[in-house]
């Protein structure tokens, strides 16, 4: 991991780094007396355009005392692209704008080869910040594509909480890992969110294996989530990163 | 109305009244400087049994300068019991315990009646209670049958807002009447809730007319609602009941 720029914003220094080909950008607080916890900042691809309310979303954090971290996502942004991924997102458009439900086999075509990808890189990124003195952990999960959440919650020990946003398409083997899933977890979800499928975000959130998990659904479409949400997925890791190390 | 006892418990002032024959109790801020709003505090029957719960929701709310008040409900405590409701009670606690759904005829029976005698006589506690010069509403509904805070929220105006909790059966006729309720809503469900249908849970907040309503679903049973959900409930009327007047 390379840091190529830092600078002051407020009560956050934003430090942009590249970990191999990957873009990213961390926000810790500019004030911290110990080793704060991390949250992966989950978005849906395109990071220099999503990195304004990426940084409305760190700065919060940061005034509880956690550090926040976003990576560009495989085949987004100016990473390459990925042909077989553009192909599946088509059929997944087509079926949607037809009024059918996408196929299992589309979604899994478009979502699996994200997962595998994006959770190994997710994983290199966390054991790069946790070496910084600034940086101690525990991890939490805060929104992005659900399945690369649900994957991470799996395999990942050091992740301690998960706020997820029941807002893409979730393959099958993803909502059969949730099963294996036992970390407290904050699910949004957006009721008449125009691209997902509200009774499928339900059957995640009751596979996942966790005793403590929550659902909060709001009203509107998938980029309606009302500001006291925020508010309230704060309050989650105050009670689940904070004192648990 | 009628105060029949005045205590002081810590900041808040208790006082015991009958309504013609239906004992109730009020919470007020010991120090309130304007007339406040109205928290009415829905339970499950027996109000006497029910007072150090109700009182520990009270508290908070006598905090952020609301009162509270809690009547005891038709056919609980010491008021007449029904035949006719004990009836449809066995008959759905049959229908339970042999792992069926009860009849919409059952559920009927048992609920309407109470919403029709209950409803008039929460409106009959409002009157009395918004002349008293300490309390000046807007009013709020936190809780209890949800089928008596549909109607409630459905037909009385001064109702602003209501937490509602997915707890016990609803008739198709109150899932209509849900339809045409448009104040905003916090509506808590209990997951695992074994008195209780989720996918009819779901489908009564699916139903409400509400351009704000915010679904809130946490693990466990029937009485394991969580203290942080409380807490959002408490951020809720205040955004609600608070300088709307």
């Amino acid at each position: 991991m390379h840091f190529t720029s830092e600078r002051r914003n407020g009560d956050l220094i934003e430090r942009q780094f590249v970990l191999g080909e990957i873009p990213g950008m961390l926000w810790t607080p500019a004030r911290a007396a110990s080793p704060v916890p991390l949250i992966l900042l989950g978005h849906p691809g395109g990071l220099n355009r999503m990195l304004p309310r990426l940084a409305a979303r760190a700065e919060p954090a940061a005034a509880q005392g956690f550090a926040s971290v976003a990576i560009e996502l495989p085949g987004a942004g100016d990473r390459p692209a990925s042909a077989s991924a553009a192909d599946a997102r088509a059929a997944l458009q087509r079926a949607i704008a037809a009024g059918e439900r996408p196929s299992e086999e589309v979604i899994d075509r478009l979502i699996l080869p994200l997962v595998e990808q994006a959770v190994p890189e997710w994983r290199a990124t966390m054991d790069a910040l946790l070496e910084l003195p600034e940086i101690g952990g525990p991890v939490g999960i805060s929104g992005g594509v659900i399945a690369i959440g649900v994957r991470l919650a799996h395999v990942e020990p050091r992740i301690a909480a998960a706020v997820l946003f029941a807002g893409s398409y979730v393959p099958r083997s993803i909502i059969e890992e949730a099963r294996r899933v036992t970390i407290p977890l904050h699910v949004l979800l957006q009721w008449d969110d125009e691209g997902n499928d509200r009774q499928l975000a339900l059957e995640v959130f009751d596979a996942f294996g966790s005793t403590e998990k929550q659902l909060i659904a709001n009203m509107g479409g998938h980029t309606g989530v009302p500001h006291h949400a925020g508010e309230n997925a704060s309050g989650f890791f105050a009670r689940h990163l904070v004192g648990v190390r």
